[in-house]
């Protein structure tokens, strides 16, 4: 990664609700964080791809993996997408976890052809998990992202 | 970003220790996405700079940030950084944050140094929030990354 040379200044929006150009944003194949809570308080941390849908954020994983077994016990959840090319461009999203009764296997498929294409994309549909496979659904209680619209960005310190 | 055209494989790699490969990837001036946990339970992230020395991590922080306030109570952190440019080169670091002991406002004067360049670096002298300023050390735990030395890669879901 290049060293910034734009101006650093601390400026962050909180919302309820999404802004277009945060929607905007969470449309790309970006990576997310998302952080649950294990059982001994400590939190879980795992890298995710998400679908961004009318005010919600949309996961999949399987019942039996970690993160799963943790919002059985405690939904609260915190996701966050970094912009690649500019550290200072995020967004944060807390909330809380549930299963989505969507079809998991369709929207798993839907999810890997937003994210992978060619080689990759024919690979995942021969190694892709669908046995226990649940979709899970964020619900936003707050929202925060830096001012897409100001050129002046922060050092987070 | 573009879509990966590499092929996915779940393949993770837990040691007590940071391989060669992991430090090298992070001395780059990469985003950390750093989680402590609220006084509530729920988690708390925050993007951060960071400076990897010596099989540790450091960052600093402001005495009246919630984070600092977290660690008080429960020393308990979780570390991440993604390659800007490949979602599925990460590593993770688990572990406990502790206050260290060195000058706060050099070691920022260095930080700042690492990831900034030019007028970013001039505005950040400026701006720079020195008052109540303090070095946060996270002694790891565990460790995960993503095999480095492997052409294939997961889609983490």
């Amino acid at each position: 990664m290049q060293k910034h040379t734009t101006q650093p200044v601390r400026q962050v929006i909180e919302s309820k609700t999404f802004p277009s150009a945060a929607v905007e944003f969470l449309r790309h194949p970006l990576p997310s964080q998302l952080v649950t809570i294990n059982t001994n308080g400590s939190p879980q941390v795992t890298i995710m791809w998400f679908k961004y849908e009318d005010g919600a954020l949309f996961f999949t994983t399987t019942t039996d993996r970690i993160k799963f077994r943790n919002i059985q016990k405690d939904p609260r959840a915190v996701f966050t997408v970094l912009d690649p090319t500019n550290m200072y461009k995020w967004v944060t999203v807390r909330g809380k976890l549930s299963i989505d009764k969507r079809e998991p296997t369709a929207f798993y498929r839907g999810l890997a052809e937003h994210y992978l294409t060619g080689d990759s994309l024919a690979a995942w549909k021969e190694t892709a998990v669908m046995d226990k496979r649940t979709v899970l659904k964020l619900t936003p209680r707050t929202f925060a992202r830096w001012d897409f619209r100001s050129k002046r960005l922060s050092g987070n310190c």
